[in-house]
């Protein structure tokens, strides 16, 4: 299975080697593209045109949701929404007013309870239910009205990643859907790119290598984006987390500046994701308040600056790219600490919240 | 202004005597509770029900609009959102899907002027904008069809306190206007509660002192919480981060159970935020997997472990109670340290984002 296209699996971990798998991954989905977004064009609207785009997840695959939430909202203007569990498994609402509605239910294995039972819920007050998920034959995937297969290959390692950038991938697919089909083309040109710039990335692990030889003593980091960048913020810090148990916090530029900042000096770095969309200039221009509080500012993108880079995509697509140059961070620093990153301690493959 | 009612003041901080006034600006708001509750009911569906509720906050105020969230749709089932400004700002796509939406817009100031022009837009989309802000002559309050006045007086002190608090009692009053009205009055009743208990706990600083002793030296921290205590944490962990440069993270219990809690360990501690809801248990419950982990753990609420107390209101308004015992940490820790809390380095009391 695993063929270590591209590179970064010096320290030969499954991590590693499900990290490399990404740009052949990736080219079967977006080999997809088209017919997934066709099948969410087909389905979404039984009854009318969708109302709104609500996303459920949790972990990593909410990461996912939140680029879903961006990606929607900006080329459909569709009211969008991240589900809090909670409110229907904890304080017993019933989803009756999302009739009308895309659930799009995210959940690597397909089999977390607590998303297959809230997904069960929402199809049955008429919403209709999209999956996303790495297993046809899961709960959650059976459960839907509509499945998008990751087909990524079983994951072993307990950090998902080669799940994450293709849950992003077929949330594309999915924002295609919603759609003009005119507007499908643009969405397409841009699909076709990723693959090959995943492989660029990954083929080029030593800029990251450096970095984390820099930031291997530090158990504080922050990770800053804004728009396409901001998911794969949170990611980055999400998989420095439960990967390294590092205190590592995402923040969108925005907020960041105006208070979160504070954090950050010379014994906490700030990581800063910023590509070629219309929201990396403001996280570019946190470099100069970083620089006055004496933080060590690591920069991963498309500006001069940038201590790693990625393709320039121009699109939200580049959320894939940034979230990858996330994971060779993480795995670059398991390397470093002597951190077995496939088996971190006390963590479950499958969340098990009811 | 400052009465210093409750305690708490001990280090003459102006934002201890911000933090003290609270029982008298939440009970003059309770006092207009059902008159804001009615303001809604009449103005908030001109042409029919209100399709869904969507929340425009930055910094503190985004965790009043989280607990808004969850206080609407637990009541209501009413979808709700979070808007992701940047869609509006910097992508540039027009709200034109939320005609018959509620846009609940919260800014301390009311002049945030990125705050401002989204509202104006959906406004012009057809939203109504319900404005919360601590000045009825503000941009924002203005450009709104409904303004609730927090009626706070000045908040001169850089962390927001009492404005957090009476923006989620303003919440809460939003959330009540949009019940039937038969339900308003076991709002109410909970509502008329709250000054008292908030007073309570001003009035008993101490078991929070004496945490504070404990946690000074530490640099990483995370607060924990979850359904109405979620909200708590993350605004927690905000003022940790902008008062004393804390790494502190805020999770939801059950997302940090299945990764995240690998940041915590014997060189950083947590603080779990708990009090006599459904979903406060779940947190509880981490106490042996942080005990298991050598992490230290504190424990705020209800709880017959707590480290300090608040009274039992079996409802989303102990938000405010968790926020208030938050409040107290970041203070007695920044006396504990040496840090004025009025002027924490670099941060400005106007958020300027555009």
């Amino acid at each position: 299975m695993s063929t270590n296209m591209g590179s970064g699996a010096k320290t030969g971990s499954t991590m590693s080697s499900e990290m490399a798998e990404q740009p052949q991954v990736l080219a079967r989905l977006a080999a997809r593209f088209d017919s997934i977004a066709g099948q969410v064009r087909a389905a979404a609207a039984p009854d009318g045109p969708v109302k709104g785009v609500a996303f459920l997840a949790r972990g990593s695959s909410d990461n996912s949701a939140l680029l879903g939430r961006y990606a929607i909202e900006q080329r459909t203007g569709l009211p969008t929404s991240l589900v809090a569990p909670s409110i229907v498994t904890v304080y017993r609402q019933a989803p009756e007013l999302y009739r009308g509605w895309l659930l799009v239910a995210l959940s690597q294995s397909g089999r977390t309870p607590e998303i297959v039972d809230i997904a069960a819920r929402y199809a049955a007050c008429g919403a209709t239910v999209a999956a996303v998920t790495n297993d046809p034959d899961s709960a959650l995937a059976r459960a839907a009205r509509l499945h998008v297969s990751l087909d990524a290959g079983p994951e072993l390692a307990v950090p998902a990643t080669k799940t994450v950038t293709s849950q992003m991938l077929a949330i594309l697919a999915i924002a295609a859907g919603l759609t003009d089909e005119s507007e499908t083309a643009g969405f397409q040109a841009d699909v076709d790119r990723i693959p090959a710039a995943s492989a660029t990335i990954l083929a080029d692990p030593e800029p990251v290598e450096r970095v984390a030889k820099s930031l291997a003593e530090h158990r504080r980091l922050a990770v800053v984006g804004r728009g396409a960048c901001y998911p794969a913020a949170l990611e980055t810090a999400l998989k420095l987390q439960e990967t390294l148990g590092v205190m590592a916090h995402g923040f969108s530029s925005a907020d960041f500046r105006h208070g979160p900042i504070a954090v950050c000096g010379p014994d906490a770095p700030a990581v800063l994701l910023a590509g070629s969309g219309p929201a990396d200039d403001d996280t570019r221009a946190l470099r100069s308040d970083l620089s006055a509080r004496d933080a060590r500012v690591i920069e991963f993108g498309t500006g001069p600056a940038a201590d790693a880079e990625w393709p320039a995509l121009g699109s939200m697509a580049e959320c894939i790219l940034a979230t990858i140059r996330g994971q060779q961070l993480a795995s670059a620093l398991a390397a470093r600490l002597g951190i077995d990153p496939d088996e971190p301690t006390g963590l479950n493959k499958v969340t098990l919240t009811h």
